[in-house]
């Protein structure tokens, strides 16, 4: 009974029309007067860029926030970063959880019980733990990094930006105050930024579900097929990824090579963790080699996990897709994961996944082509990319959109952002009972 | 007994064998100096990339055909493209047919009696249909494309011109005389040469089995579920295609625009035809728009159709994946096409062989823009796509390729016409016996 008045809101409209209302309420605020510097408010278009960008934690930015923003405006853009991030988190955690019981896994659970029926009780006590959860991470990075900024600014100055980039950060909006779109590129060899941003971004990244076994791992001494698959991959794409980004940069004198050794190592770190979809960057992104950036777009799509602040195929559709490949190849009948069989509808839906996100990536792409003409075909594919996953990297074509490049990519960031969760519930609804089936024909392939 | 004397041959290997010495011999033959005009011969690396391209009926050409070879070197190019394409047909037509039985169609065919049997006189059979067939459709192109060229040439170069680009673009081989590798861009607006020449691509690209029912459907009056979602796909990526291109280049002063309407409808169509996967052009490449290049670059990934001369993942492949997607959207069980369901192991190897072929695509793109550092993305993607596609269509990368590049490109042609059918083999092969099943493990999707 108390499940059904849950049910009845209809989660993928909650998600839609939650995130519409933020992001409208967003514009509003971003259009007045006392949000910008200059007094005049952001034009709408902007503004509505702006706050989508936000709410769906994606960072991709048409003006420079720390240029354009008074306080009130950027209070208003870490508002909705931080509504977006938490909310989404919370509703895929849920989702996960509760609504989709077949995807659940509660059995391997610490919060097992309080979960075990979608009661209202329940329910809050799940989005409690991750309110919880955010708060202490949060409050954690922002205190190392507000010592680490009052070294060169003004104590309250120091706090406030240690602050906004430890929330930018964990819910992997790639928001930042540094001015000139120059991103967080003056840090890139200073350790206790790297190392705090990087476990800021990989602990929002890898997901409530993964970051409360971990926490609660001492006690437990156990951990579920879904944190093994996830940090498997999340590990083989960032070191993976560092490495080669460390071989194709290394003598890159706009990048890597004029920094030290250790530099060069949180250089390639940095840039190969972000894509896992921060957005925020410490080498300049335009700068990269061509190779280097059609790898970070190759590691965008994947993005990061589910039941988190980031976007993506996410790293376990991934996997999944990599081990039906290799099953298949093998002629092995199962898919399997440490020593765990995957169900054919969970492949199945990885499958719808991907490919449904390769034609939402390759479709806008080819828009943009047609409106944004005399731009490169590589700045605009790593656009769609990155907006689809809510990344927020750029290789500096947002400033320079088009009007109707604004409109495709403020859509592309909220599909990207609701639309995988919203297809995600749709596949795994009751299948419709066939009366009949019709009998099997067969077609050549490849 | 008689089957197990033609198993032992190995099927894939002796693919990968036969067109290797292919390649080899013709290596040999085109740096021999009675091969090109300058009396010297082909250099090594040029003449193995030249053979492959040939043998592979793709159509890349690092030195222009008509303006670098005699008679003789033109001749030696003319076999190769006859014996690949003719070899390819036949090895994936017989594959379809006979050692794949799993994925065969002999139910609905009329050449079954012949073939119930994988008895080395069926084989023999089935063989002299497709040479007859090969035989009838290049004479009679050849015949209607020499009256044409006569018109402005000797008759005797006219029957040559005739003949070769044919047997050249019947076999998907992109292969053309015309010289200063401008391709058929002076018979853009010609009706007898695109009416023949879209007629050769498409009859080469639909595949022997539904070549051979419509020949037959007269008398037969059916068509196999193959033949139906060859015949639609090919169709929807044809017409759509060439709608695409005609709305995205009709005011380009370099393509369309200077062009009669006819002209322009003969320019749209034959450009959506050629990447199915002729490689011949009637419009210059590089002058294309960005977004028609786009398209072309996924009109090619796609291909051609199983047990043709043409490349890529195929039509069918293309079609079962989209239809995958459409019943996992709609809550449906099955994938079906025409009321007939598609059994799981066809999804599957679908799955395969594209997720396969994106990443060997991805890998080269990845490391030709770390070898051909200073090209364009674009231009590097497409010329990738192409080659692994046996398309042969280019924006003028293949000629600037450094000598690295060129070996990449050399591999991926031949990956991209063996590897696809010797993987679908691998695939099809029967299944490992399982003595135990892991117990199912969940993980989150999306
Ligand atoms: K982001
Ligand atoms: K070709």
């Amino acid at each position: 009974m108390r499940r059904k008045i849950f049910l009845r809101l209809d989660p993928p409209k909650v998600l839609v029309y939650g995130f519409g209302v933020i992001i409208l309420l967003g514009t509003l605020l971003l259009s007045l007067p006392s949000s910008t510097v200059d007094g005049k408010g952001l034009p709408f278009l902007d503004a509505l860029f702006t706050a989508t960008s936000a709410t769906c934690v994606t960072g991709l930015v048409v003006v420079d926030t720390g240029d354009t923003f008074t306080r009130f405006g950027e209070m208003v853009i870490l508002s909705m970063i931080q509504i977006g991030g938490l909310g989404f988190m919370s509703f895929a955690t849920l989702f996960a959880f509760i609504l989709g019981k077949r995807i659940s896994f509660k059995e391997r659970l610490i919060i097992q019980e309080s979960l075990n029926n979608a009661t209202v009780e329940g329910i809050v006590r799940l989005v409690k733990r991750i309110f919880l959860f955010t708060a202490v991470v949060e409050i954690t990075g922002g205190t190392i990094l507000s010592m680490r900024f009052s070294e060169e600014m003004a104590a309250g100055k120091a706090i406030y930006f240690g602050f906004f980039h430890a929330v930018s950060n964990f819910n992997n909006a790639g928001f930042d105050l540094m001015g000139s779109f120059k991103g967080l590129t003056e840090y890139a060899e200073d350790p206790i930024v790297n190392i705090t941003m990087i476990s800021l971004i990989s602990l929002g990244g890898i997901g409530f579900i993964v970051m409360n076994e971990l926490f609660e791992y001492r006690s437990t001494k156990t951990i579920s097929l879904h944190s093994k698959i996830v940090l498997a991959i999340s590990g083989v794409l960032i070191f993976g990824g560092a490495l080669l980004i460390f071989i194709l940069e290394y003598n890159n004198p706009s990048t890597l090579k004029p920094l030290t050794m250790t530099g060069k190592i949180f250089g390639a770190i940095y840039q190969a963790v972000t894509p896992r979809t921060a957005g925020s960057n410490t080498l300049n992104i335009p700068d990269l080699q061509q190779s280097t950036l059609f790898l970070i777009i190759c590691l965008m799509f994947v993005g990061a996990s589910p039941g988190s602040t980031g976007g993506g195929i996410k790293t376990t559709t991934f996997a999944v897709l990599i081990g039906a490949v290799k099953s298949q190849i093998r002629g092995q009948e199962d898919v399997t994961f440490f020593g765990r069989r995957m169900e054919q509808s969970i492949i199945s839906k990885s499958l719808t996944v991907t490919l449904i996100a390769l034609f939402l990536v390759f479709t806008i792409t080819m828009i943009l082509t047609i409106t944004e003409s005399g731009k490169d075909f590589l700045m605009i594919f790593f656009e769609t990319v990155s907006a689809f996953s809510t990344v927020g990297l750029s290789m500096g074509l947002t400033p320079e959109l088009s009007s109707i490049g604004k409109i495709l990519i403020t859509i592309t960031m909220f599909a990207g952002r609701v639309g995988p969760l919203t297809l995600a519930f749709a596949v795994t609804k009751k299948k419709k009972e066939n009366h009949y089936r019709y009998p099997a024909g067969k077609v050549m392939i490849g």
